[in-house]
């Protein structure tokens, strides 16, 4: 017998669910297209080495590796050459490949390019409660602007976005901050240009273990107490506001370009604005990825202790694949974690469309069928949602199943 | 440096492509979803085992295998069991999933369950030109429905969104056999059971070797020239109609059971009378896949020498999951032929919004910018594309790049 379960730490997709899933990217590409961003697809399945060459991910175990075929192989297993067996692998996000399309075809590409990428990424994570090891990403990206038109365009299209599948009412808000910032503020406290990754890895922990858990980390670390205090102190100071960020900046206008600070000003201050939207400046956000060298940001909701997308600026990925670096920002939306939110508080997709299902007795004659059949179609054409097949010996149970997928019409024939 | 194309036999997907694929898909899906059909998924990657087990898969060595990680590897390396280095692998269609889903979810689904499923698929066949290796299927399957109500059901759903998409300008018919008329034909010439499979892999032949070829092939092969020449005569006096089609049942009747003659009859003139399409009966269709037990169709095109989508029944591949039968049919668009032949002919998606670029010259001030992406966004809510970034050194190759994917408003500002 064959197995019926998915593999480990996969997930089948229901109809309730594929439903809601298909309406949000419908809006999404909707919206995302509206705003300048070009859809665009890079295969699954992508060069090992281009995933494994440090982009900044963490864990090369979490790379679903696929096996060479033929007398590659072979020759990989005659010479015991056991690693050379794999050289293609699953994507595991979404930038990666982006960078390597736009290397390929930057020529034949508007500059800037706005990029709109949706697709299933890979990564051999442990299975836990609500987490897979497929996922659907929804990324757009800027390549190519330098400006900070390229992080207004993409805060603006996401918090568009999110407006039209009323996500308001579940509270979203953005939070913001620069990796130039970070570098800044640490620099003014007296750490080092070699501390600044492992105080980011522990500033990261901000949310979880709070200020005076990131205090008691750097301090075990061996870091100066003045420093730290220092450190603390400034980015204490925050409520998250535009005059906090302008308070910071004046603090820090020895170790930061004004530049730097005017441009999150008005990033911040356009997109609130415009939009109608809540923008925090958050000192504390630093983003995993070490491949950042710009804005960074997250997009945070109520019904949510973690964030649900988010992403930031960085200039130096493209340089990878062609040798000159590229600027580049981008955000990708956590798709399956909205899917989680709105699923959770039984969110209602809006229809005007009747859904119908026409049962046939056994007994019916050809004449009947076809007469409905042609009902069917003209129901259908009205755009409504007509449902055919036979009628069960269970007629309860087969009108119980489909009442939970959406159909409260029934008719019966012959 | 990092490799910049794709691994072999792989693509990227343009903008211009997508565009038609996005438009494409979102026809589909609403037609098949007022069909009935509900949306589902299943993870690209699956069971080795189910795979590999003889669903009809002609070669194994297509399939892309994924290597086991951590201790799982180590174990199956140190044992040396080289042939246990792996047990998933990625998908190389959507029915073989589907089946599973099905003995998985049985329970909670509506009966009979009718299933779409899109998504991409994996076979590592020897690169051709417009030929790739992870390609886009569209699938639509009726499970639990042993009546024909299923396949009218496939073949109007199908036949609507060839229409709604102007198919019909390219010229579109279904050919459609039944497996137990192929075989009945054969009894008839007085073939046995067990020439079955090796006569049909001949007949399947027939597109391209013609009468003559298949006829000199089954002689080669040593069958018997009465036999032979029987059947061949016996199909030869077709011409597509339902009248061969009786004509041929006539014939046959002492071989064949009523029942099926007429429920391919009643199919043919339901769909070809209601959705005003050609529907030829086609004795010579065969259908690779062994594991049909019914009806079979195929889409064909004047504009295409291959078939670009098929299907049929097939009633005993559930049972591989859950032990009994369950009667199944489905249909599956071949998208990518589908894509070529409209980007071939220059297919125009049909819309009525204006695409704009809203270009920034560097010295645009704060209040210019804020009052442009305001223009930009009420633009964008009455749902035209506005594309926003700085202006390029070299405007005239910016304009024009942007040309090409439809924009053809500019407005600069500052």
């Amino acid at each position: 017998m064959l197995i019926t379960k998915t593999v480990t730490g996969m997930k089948d997709i229901m109809p309730k669910e594929e439903e809601l899933r298909q309406y949000l990217l419908t809006i999404l590409r909707k919206t995302y297209t509206e705003f300048g961003f070009m859809g665009m697809e890079t295969p699954h399945i992508e060069h090992l080495k281009n995933l494994t060459s440090d982009q900044g991910w963490e864990n090369e175990k979490l790379i679903f590796k696929i096996l060479k075929r033929g007398e590659k192989l072979k020759e990989a297993f005659d010479e015991k050459k056991y690693e050379n067996i794999c050289d293609e692998a699953l994507r595991f996000d979404l930038t990666v490949p982006l960078c390597r399309y736009y290397a390929e075809h930057r020529n034949d590409l508007p500059q800037p390019f706005k990029a709109m990428q949706i697709g299933n990424v890979f990564r051999a994570d442990k299975p836990q409660k609500g987490r897979f090891r497929s996922f659907l990403q929804c990324d757009i990206d800027e390549l190519g602007d330098g400006t900070n038109i390229a992080e207004i365009d993409i805060l603006l299209a996401t918090s568009t976005f999110l407006k039209r599948i009323g996500f308001d009412q579940y509270g979203f808000k953005f939070a913001i901050n620069d990796r130039r910032i970070l570098k800044a503020a640490q620099n003014y406290a007296g750490f080092s240009e070699e501390d600044f990754e492992k105080v980011c890895i522990t500033l990261d922990k901000f949310d979880k273990i709070g200020f005076s858990g990131v205090k008691e980390e750097l301090l075990q670390y061996g870091y100066d107490k003045v420093k730290v205090e220092k450190y603390l102190k400034l980015i204490d100071n925050n409520d998250g506001s535009l005059s906090s960020l302008k308070k910071l900046g004046d603090e820090l206008k020895e170790y930061l370009e004004i530049d730097v600070l005017n441009s999150l000003v008005e990033i911040i201050s356009t997109v609130s604005e415009l939009n109608n939207v809540k923008i925090d400046f958050a000192p504390t956000l630093v983003r995993g990825m070490g491949y950042y060298t710009g804005p960074i940001f997250e997009i945070q909701s109520d019904k949510l202790s973690s964030s649900f997308g988010g992403g930031g600026r960085y200039d130096k990925m493209v340089g990878d694949f062609i040798g000159t670096n590229v600027p580049a920002t981008g955000l990708s939306i956590g798709f399956e974690r909205l899917i989680t939110i709105l699923m959770e508080n039984n969110y209602e997709i809006p229809s005007e469309t009747k859904k119908i299902a026409f049962l046939f007795n056994k007994d019916v004659n050809e004449e009947i069928k076809k007469e409905a059949f042609k009902e069917a179609l003209e129901l259908r054409q009205k755009g409504h949602v007509v449902y055919t097949s036979p009628k069960n010996k269970n007629i309860k149970f087969q009108k119980e199943a489909l009442s939970k997928e959406g159909f409260n019409e029934f008719k019966e024939f012959g």
